[in-house]
């Protein structure tokens, strides 16, 4: 090929593949020259073929644009597609565009209110325009004091040095099970199902022994179940929300959270708190976490604002204790550090103090929204549903009768336009309760989707005959798979 | 403890633990009762105590102020102090505050110019408040088009889905390693020393067997070694830096890299492309990643702007071939997302072209330095020491004389107000080689500088003598340790 043709393949293919979209200016003749360092009967020759191909057209005063292309991609059918293709990303991550997304593990972005942390960053730039070039290891100095002052404020000491900001929750969880892997020298976790899915593909991206315990809301057994796998077991760590429990909703009490810390600091295993949903409580104030109780440092305590003031900002943090140095070690080779806009800008607004009226709304709109989608799942869905009575966050979780498969039920759903999360994403064990689904209550709206829910609970009554059905049958034919 | 006893015990701890500085405002008495639900006279009892052990005071119609504390901590000796207790964390990365900081791994931050990303943002949160709550796993989309026609107007088609937007260039590394080992279902990994410290630490926190290979910028050598290794090893992957090696700033030929890309293929091994420094070069144009000659994906190039347009916003990015979906669905488990604010400013400037002039001033200006720094080592350093001549980046590698060892050196150097990178951070080995360090130009002034290398010559020369007689006395004395 020569220099035009090398170019002109350049400039079919960047279209081709969505580069250059139709209505685009292409780089001027000049521009083309000097970045490829062509002459410009060269640069004019691979324009004309362009051109002649019908991908792009000269306009008068304006240099050339890209044209329509034939092939229409319809953008949700290439969404969906990609979906497919990333076999790793869980469908539920992708369904924001469906009327009612209620499989989405995000907060309803319609409830927030961007202006607060907008104002922030604004006013950082004006302010600080030379800042922004830092980058601590271990996150912005101002942003970890004030946290820390929230905490004390919420009656939670943390140590001086130990908090360090990370890029949003996630990347706090992921440190903290590595460092409980690093720290111990075992190759064991403990996790509660069900658990946040994303949290359960993490821990399989690992080359770990996982072991299951069953969510109890009953601290007596729970403590009593913990104590025997870290007798028998000695995992490096146990993964746990204390506080709204994902996707229950549902908080442990003060007396079962204190001893769950001794036994962590009797066996020596790490305690990774996951206290995601904290700031979203529907009581008078913020539940303790564990780390209140955690004299010994061995308790890394996770969370973020993620769900609350700041979704696109991926401000997290943890407070790690006797792991803070592994932490900080892992962290400078993870991300090197936390984008400092999004930090100055959160410093900002704590300090403030404004952040604490929109989170008091919002928790009074999501325990509302909680309410209302909660009993039109006891009106629609089959007898014998049960639906959890969440604390805090906005999450309901949905067990339905024994023979409901909600895996299988999704695709019906979302033709009909409603998502849900089906029970088999929340645990790690294979197969997997499918009778069980999460439904988020922040995209709920009381007066637009009673006729979804209805529909919802029609087809959940559907899934109910056909699995008894199926049951029947397989009872009618033993020996058959 | 009663309430007041409680309450008094948490702020003298806040205040000890610097959370609540001197002067700070503490909380106001009503704030103390809503956020600890106590009564009044409880939190007046409380800071009763508190003014009482000299630890706050009140001020007329402001409420109450921290007063300052006795024992005075000097913040420096804090931080070399919190260095030392990390112990992960090397200490090059705490040096900034040395008036001849030449061992930072970072550019110099006096040469870049904040101005054009600030804007950026500010023009962003006016247009568009809203975006800033979205947060794609994969990354902004603008950003992603912007920067397959970044690399477009530079000679190199990228996939249209393989762009996946990351928390800087460190992440996408890390997600890299991973994501080769979980694809191949191998666990072993090639990389080629010197390199990056913080890579290696990387490296050295995974499981997994490190082959190591010399750096050779003579072409067919390199060639001929990696051959042997993906014959004999067939490791998971290979890191490699083609363009501006760091640390000695050299690029491999085309034909190399075309034939190191071929390698890859027939061996089924990725390439990790590290391209950190790919926008530095000092020639008139950018050198070609290995990802051009990647026709079966099997590159993983790996890129960002924080060493020239964007430092403190962590933006970075993966083109990751055959990878792109393991990567994805990693990044998903690692940080979610990247920070979005960063993600449109970074769109922003580079659809607006206006990046182009400030990285070529940029550009002249590292050159320069790293002359006038290349020119003065070879007048103050011992006799016999050799320094790189680098084609980008701002990084000069001095080997010296085979007796200097130059991390014993760095104590008295820095002394002196003078950090320098010893070598022995840039090897895997034990014992490395411990007769060279890496200079960062970017801090160099040549007019305030000329004596500050004086100065590290002369300790460099007492280094060489001490070795000398060190080794003669060695000699001298066989069979003692």
């Amino acid at each position: 090929m020569n220099k035009s043709e090398q170019l002109k393949s350049l400039f079919v293919h960047g279209i081709e593949q969505g580069h250059l979209l139709a209505g685009d200016r292409m780089p001027s003749l000049r521009k083309v020259c000097q970045d490829h360092q062509v002459s410009m009967t060269t640069a004019q020759r691979a324009y004309g073929e362009l051109e002649r191909l019908g991908l792009i057209e000269a306009c008068p005063r304006s240099g050339f644009r890209v044209l329509p292309q034939r092939r229409n991609k319809d953008p949700l059918a290439q969404r969906l597609n990609a979906a497919e293709r990333a076999q790793g990303i869980r469908i539920e991550h992708l369904t924001m565009a469906l009327p009612m997304p209620w499989g989405s593990p995000f907060v309803n972005p319609a409830l927030l209110d961007p202006s607060l942390m907008n104002r922030a960053l604004a006013a950082i730039l004006q302010d600080y325009p030379d800042r922004l070039m830092d980058m601590p290891v271990q996150g912005l100095e101002e942003l970890r004091r004030t946290l820390a002052l929230h905490y004390l404020s919420q009656g939670t000491l943390l140590d001086g040095d130990e908090l360090l900001i990370t890029c949003g929750g996630m990347e706090a969880l992921s440190l903290a099970i590595r460092a409980a892997l690093r720290d111990s020298g075992r190759n064991n976790i403990a996790a509660i199902t069900p658990a946040f899915p994303a949290v359960l593909d993490q821990l399989g991206h690992l080359d770990t022994a996982l072991h299951v315990l069953p969510w109890q809301h009953d601290g007596e057994r729970l403590t009593a179940m913990v104590e025997a796998l870290f007798a028998n077991e000695r995992p490096a760590a146990l993964l746990l929300m204390a506080n709204y429990h994902h996707p229950t909703g549902r908080c442990l009490d003060m007396a079962t959270k204190e001893a769950l810390v001794r036994l962590a600091h009797r066996y020596q295993v790490a305690l990774i708190e996951d206290d995601t949903y904290r700031e979203l409580y529907f009581s008078n104030q913020p539940p303790a976490p564990l780390k209140r109780f955690d004299t010994e440092g061995w308790v890394m305590h996770c969370s973020s604002f993620s769900k609350s003031l700041a979704p696109g900002h991926r401000v997290g943090w943890i407070a790690g204790g006797r792991f803070s140095d592994t932490l900080a070690s892992l962290k400078l080779c993870s991300s090197l550090g936390t984008p400092m806009p999004s930090q100055m800008a959160l410093a900002r607004v704590l300090a403030s103090g404004r952040h604490e009226e929109v989170l008091a709304s919002l928790r009074i709109e999501l325990r509302a929204r909680c309410v209302a989608m909660q009993e039109r799942v006891l009106e629609c869905f089959p007898e014998g549903s049960r639906v959890s009575e969440p604390e805090g966050g906005y999450f309901l979780w949905v067990e339905l009768p024994d023979s409901i498969d909600s895996s299988a039920l999704l695709p019906a759903a979302m033709q009909q336009g409603i998502h849900f999360a089906p029970s088999r994403l929340f645990h790690a064990s294979s197969p997997a309760p499918a009778n069980a689904l999460r439904l988020n209550a922040s995209f709920y709206d009381r007066l637009r989707h009673r006729t979804g829910m209805a529909l919802l609970g029609e087809l959940l009554e559907s899934g109910l005959r056909q699995g008894q059905r199926f049951r029947q049958r397989s009872v009618l034919t033993p020996g058959t798979p």
